[in-house]
């Protein structure tokens, strides 16, 4: 007897402030075509999925003849997996309520579901990343901004509203510096995202006279990137930014352990490339402040992924997760 | 045709400090008969194993003739669901790492299963109490010390070890107070139990000069209750007391709503006796420190069980939860 053996495949869109990257993906993890468009020329969202349609739908139309495409993941700042909606994301272009499951179902025909990108980045990691067969963990994404995610028992917690894991807009040092956009004072997106780099190297600049080559530079080109770089070349003060953000981190940390219990910790994004410099303050403050019980227990990892194909990967998770998908 | 319908009945242990009180309970979670023993006057596990068994035992025998008696829950300080151990319980004088479960099944012949009192007390909220219906809470109990139990996606959050839910000990003011037994700077346990209030009151108490009935009273004599008394009378110092304490913990209730985004935080214990003198600075500084994603949207709401109901009520939904019930 011959039987028909058509793989299902899952498609993963990762929607970014500047760029959205889309792959089809079958059920190892293998993204078999990937491709991508921008966000941000579209003010709107209407012509952006026009935009996307017309990009992927060719592409969707020639798996077909190899495989079944089940549905549409998607990993998106600001995005509720509860209500399949896009709610006043900051870095996006469309204002408001941006009801985007449901806009993408209608146009493509299938179904779609959408999770926060933190959350796409941490099914990525669990399920064909640096967390594969952990039980329990917490991803924190260092760029610009500090995205997180909390799997408790194999699943993400997303909380009554869809909006649990913002762990970077928690306080860490109460009184402390004023979030850009947020106002909270001291919280820890505020000091180990990139831009928390930034601001501590302009103030340790600031508060000191101690020579620095960072000081050659206008204050305008003084970033994250730049801060590694004079790091590496040996400058004390450039070396001080990263030790006191991985100290940051570190202290935060031992707080969401003893919260949640988790097997490991899986970094990701810009900041943690600083690697050592930021990691080994970081590990040594974490172990600090944790009670004895959970001392030498939380793994430190990095990311197995590379940061587009995280996202794409996590999104695509979701597909497999449709209740519909249980029946196939 | 007949049918003999016997109701299937739950063993509830709840073992304290001091006493431990046990009950059988119902599917309903009626307790329907309750005693209790000593804890503290048995240096060693055993011989309060046979005091348990000689005092529960005929009660089982008795219920056996109505009922089927499916097993023994058991809520117990440092207790690990997991591994069924009672590890350093620093209020327990039983000393290192106790294998209660196994002990009690020996014993009773029936099946048993712990868990620490935080999370026995949350069960019982779930089940019986103010947290009915909802899926994810956060009980905080503050006594002596402060115990905590995270519900999420209504599953207790266990973690990799059996240990998550700590929050009294994640550090709540960087460098602050020192806890008299972690040593850890700053912790939440160390402002806001029973203990930490009877702190503050001493600390405020010495930082100042101004008139408190509360230094009529012998420093030893201070504590909690006295401080509460006081500030009932209108004394300044001893309002300013509990004003603070709820201030710190709305803080830290912020912070923990950005992390599970939880539907209510559920209190318990001595301190909350205090009412609004505490609970309004707590709500309002919790909604202070929140982004507005999740203003206004989580409910703080007081148990409904009493203390020793709450425990028998949470140690017993363990039994419903064992593996063989669920073939019954």
């Amino acid at each position: 007897m011959m039987t028909n053996i058509s793989p299902n495949l899952a498609i993963g869109i990762d929607i970014g402030g500047t760029n959205s990257e889309y792959g089809i993906v079958n059920h190892r993890g293998e993204i078999l075509i990937k491709g991508k468009i921008r966000t941000d020329t579209y003010n709107t969202v209407e012509p952006y999925i026009n935009e996307l349609y017309e990009n992927l739908m060719p592409i969707i139309d020639d798996y077909r003849k190899v495989g079944n495409v089940l549905g549409i993941g998607v990993g998106a700042p600001n995005a509720n997996y509860y209500k399949g909606i896009i709610e006043y994301a900051p870095n996006l272009r469309w204002n408001g309520v941006v009801p985007l499951a449901q806009l993408i179902t209608q146009k493509f025909g299938l179904p779609c579901t959408l999770t926060n990108d933190a959350n796409a980045a941490a099914l990525g990691e669990m399920i064909y990343g640096a967390a594969k067969g952990f039980r329990d963990f917490i991803m924190v994404t260092l760029g610009t901004g500090m995205g997180s995610a909390l799997v408790c028992n194999r699943q993400l917690v997303y909380g009554q509203d869809g909006y649990a894991g913002e762990l970077g807009h928690t306080t860490i040092i109460r009184g402390g510096r004023k979030h850009w956009k947020t106002d909270i004072l001291g919280s820890l997106e505020s000091y180990v995202s990139a831009t928390g780099v930034m601001l501590t190297a302009k103030e340790m600049l600031q508060q000191s006279n101690e020579y620095s080559s960072l000081r050659e530079y206008d204050d305008k080109l003084i970033n994250s990137r730049l801060v590694y770089e004079c790091a590496m070349k040996g400058d004390k003060i450039a070396k001080e930014v990263y030790r006191f953000t991985g100290q940051i981190l570190g202290e935060a940390l031992a707080n969401f352990v003893m919260v949640t219990s988790p097997e490991a910790i899986v970094l990701f994004g810009g900041v943690i490339k600083a690697g050592e410099l930021f990691l080994a303050p970081a590990r040594e403050h974490m172990e600090k402040n944790l009670l004895p019980l959970y001392k030498n227990k939380v793994k430190i990892i990095l990311s197995e992924l590379n940061e587009a194909d995280a996202a794409i990967l996590g999104a695509s998770t979701l597909v497999w997760e449709l209740p519909y998908v249980t029946n196939v």
